[in-house]
């Protein structure tokens, strides 16, 4: 039997506003859709909504830029508002060249602008990355568990760029459920060699073939990916950050 | 309507040598599970299949190492024949730290070792990539398209690390019959605002989408995607190389 994945857009979600209940509005999109969500599946949402939801959201007019914020405005020509709170945001900056900010996050995450995203939120009002992404995943995990008494997983995605290729892939910032990589260290391939290179980044893998089926100007903010076998564990998205000492890139 | 994709994976497919016909063998695992490839799929492809049939094998016992590939050896621990294979496919090292070799390819795909590869081939033999996998791709499209009069796109897929983030995920490294990206730029989202970052890599999207049904040890080689909405192009993966001038971490 061939296996099969399922990816499954969950459309038609409302506007969300600070304070609303995701996994409520979750399960009502998925259920005026005709679907249901079922044991075993892992409901890939993404960061915009969560953010929106938790009320990470900051108006411009509040925020009174600092002195480094400043001089980095004269040197990459951005609001230095913005420039404040991507700041705000990070550890440290990798790489600033050329307009484009690489930072680390306080969670540790190397993206640009520390994830402060202008799109898809409005005039004037900038949103943040979850404080905690694993614990909103758990939050999401959780409600959804109690409502229906089924065992899930839930990845929160982000779009990150990379270096060295071209475009932008979906990739998991947070995590509940499950382990974030699939391990196949250590074992033999059929040849009875042991396999060198096979740690599989899988929360990043479904949080990349749910993009497939999110439309960013559509709204398709959650997907329900179905089939996948999973190893179920409490999980968290920092199993997917390479600590700066062992990266040959930072 | 729910936007859909489904991933399924071709098992059961026999082990490839080199010259065999790639499509045919394709399509008779495919039949043999009671499926067929329709119009409008994505087939993924794993490299290591491609290199097997197109014959990219190397004996390590007929590799003389250069004086470069011997220095390497005893800076890294590593052997020197495998060195020297390593060396031959790429361009240059990008990185060399702590046993690591981060290679530009001839390609211009930045990856440890070049993608010369060990596992999953046998005794003493290591498998390179393909010469010019878009061809590998495009052969492999044009062969079911003749035979089944259908419309498809290949991606033939690797197994890459990145810098940052732990863990490897599936990447394409050729392509044919689709646009490598989908171009949100330009675009206004629902508040009217230009979004700024969002050129998706569809191409690595989908290669990673279909590891999900792809067991390194079974014999899962291939995957059909299902139901995403691609743009049909001529396509390369080179599209998915960002040019060294414009990558701030080479």
């Amino acid at each position: 039997m061939a296996p099969q994945v399922q990816i499954i857009g969950v459309a038609d979600m409302p506007e969300v506003h600070p304070g609303d209940d995701l996994a409520a509005l979750i399960l009502e999109a998925v259920r005026a859709q005709g679907l249901d969500i079922e044991d075993g599946d892992v409901l890939v949402v993404t960061q915009k909504i969560v953010s929106k939801a938790e009320g990470r959201l900051v108006h411009l007019r509040t925020v009174e830029p600092s002195p480094q914020a400043l001089e980095l405005a004269v040197r990459t020509g951005k609001d230095p508002r913005l420039l404040e709170v991507i700041l705000r945001e990070s550890r440290r900056i990798v790489r600033q060249e050329r307009g484009v900010i690489i930072c680390e996050t306080k969670h540790g995450f190397v993206c640009a602008n520390a994830g402060v995203d202008t799109s898809n939120v409005g005039g004037g009002v900038v949103s943040l990355l979850p404080e905690n992404p694993d614990q909103s995943a758990e939050r999401i995990r959780a409600a959804i568990q109690e409502k229906k008494g089924i065992s899930i997983a839930v990845v929160i995605s982000d779009t990150f760029g990379r270096p060295w290729r071209e475009g932008h892939t979906n990739v998991a910032i947070g995590l509940a459920g499950m382990s974030a990589m699939k391990d196949y260290v250590g074992q033999t391939d059929p040849h009875g060699y042991v396999l060198r290179v096979s740690t599989m980044a899988v929360a990043d893998e479904l949080a990349a073939a749910a993009e497939l089926v999110m439309e960013k100007l559509s709204r398709v903010p959650v997907a329900i990916v179905r089939g996948f076998d999973y190893q179920r564990a409490e999980g968290s998205a920092q199993e997917l950050i390479r600590p700066r000492e062992r990266d040959l890139f930072r």
